[in-house]
């Protein structure tokens, strides 16, 4: 149906796209690491930079969203190339999301700092920085994976996932724990609470990042499968 | 470039996904107030069999994505018509993230329900059914939105779902001062609060139907632009 000459502009088109979501990505990551930053510091100022830096990933969710659309109207693309761009217009949509999330952590830093609460006797930070650095660096090896084609990598992210839900289970009941023995800390330890949630999210989209690369590479739908436990009994045995 | 024939081929097709997107809507409305009522009653069979019926709604949003990809490779639409397919793909995504959220409501039930906990001092459920109402009210009204090409409906839509996060606000406050009151019942409110919190981001999702709704009608991407105040304002004034 398409001939070499659009075929070759597909790809062109394509690779534009995929460069500018990677752009996006990075900028996702640096906004998520600002955001701990704000909540570790508690300076409302750059909190409020950040939450304001979300209008940018906003504004390149559309105009990609807009990007992979002309590609489908101009180029027409068969069935295999057209599952790539669908599936690229769900990585766009997952890197919002973390934006958002980000910035949910970003407006707690705020608000805890408008309220110049001082944290000490409990570091909410604390709490979460472990967690917060594992889903750091799971989404920087999502994004690794989708830029290489590397499903291999994707799945091993996509089993990652369980360990940061079980550790979100393990800090929230810690923080339980920690707010029936002294209740004046409620408070606090609820804005811990919303800020695990919003990382735990964030791991969660890094996990949807993965799958969308196993359906770019192998052309299979791997949500809502037990796919993953089948491949990785595979590799444990050698495949 | 697409003939009288191929058009209206593209119209049949497209209305057959739209009408399985409007049945989904119907199983994802049921879901959740299924699961409200198994919160209500802490009826643990009847919380599994919630939890289990969210397998139809994912084997739905696969079957609906595939559908949506045919579509757009077998009648290679104009950008006006794809517009309207990937909007509805993303109302298929909604629909499945709002079957989740009532799935951890469910689990939630089902937990309670497992470590045989009653609610005689204090009521979870009374504490969200408001919220809960009202989001159930504002998802009827915008999938009946999407059915109808209702761009004025979607309007009011998106304007309630600040409604909704503020009575989640309040809700949340409550909770807080409920919990330093009584740290005994930390646990029973703290499910309460993750209750609340699914049930505003099915408000979330179902702003987003509205949305897309918007975007399928007037051709307008409002997400992340003040559309809605702009336009709230005009009807006001009587446009």
């Amino acid at each position: 149906m398409t001939g070499e000459h659009s075929s070759s502009q597909y790809n062109h088109d394509l690779e534009a796209i995929r460069s500018q979501v990677l752009l996006m990505g990075g900028l996702v990551e640096n906004h998520f690491q600002d955001a701990m930053n704000c909540y570790r510091t508690g300076n409302s100022e750059h909190a409020a930079a950040v939450v304001k830096s979300d209008e940018e990933v906003n504004r390149l969710e559309v105009m990609l969203d807009d990007m992979c659309s002309h590609l489908i109207v101009k180029r027409q693309p068969a069935a295999n190339d057209l599952r790539t761009v669908m599936a690229t217009g769900k990585v766009i949509t997952d890197l919002e999301r973390i934006g958002d999330e980000s910035t949910k952590i970003a407006r707690i830093a705020q608000e805890m700092a408008s309220k110049n609460r001082t944290n000490a006797m409990f570091s909410g930070y604390e709490t979460v920085r472990v967690l917060a650095n594992s889903v750091g660096q799971m989404l920087h090896q999502s994004l690794d994976a989708f830029a290489r084609h590397d499903d291999a990598k994707a799945v091993q992210l996509i089993a990652f996932d369980e360990i940061i839900d079980s550790d979100f289970r393990s800090i929230m009941r810690n923080l339980i724990t920690f707010m029936m023995e002294d209740p004046a800390t409620i408070s606090f330890a609820l804005d811990a609470l919303w800020v695990a949630k919003a990382i735990e999210r964030i791991g969660d989209h890094a996990k949807n990042i993965a799958e969308h690369t196993i359906y770019i590479v192998e052309g299979r739908d791997i949500r809502h499968s037990d796919y993953v436990a089948t491949k990785q009994d595979k590799q444990h045995q050698g495949e």
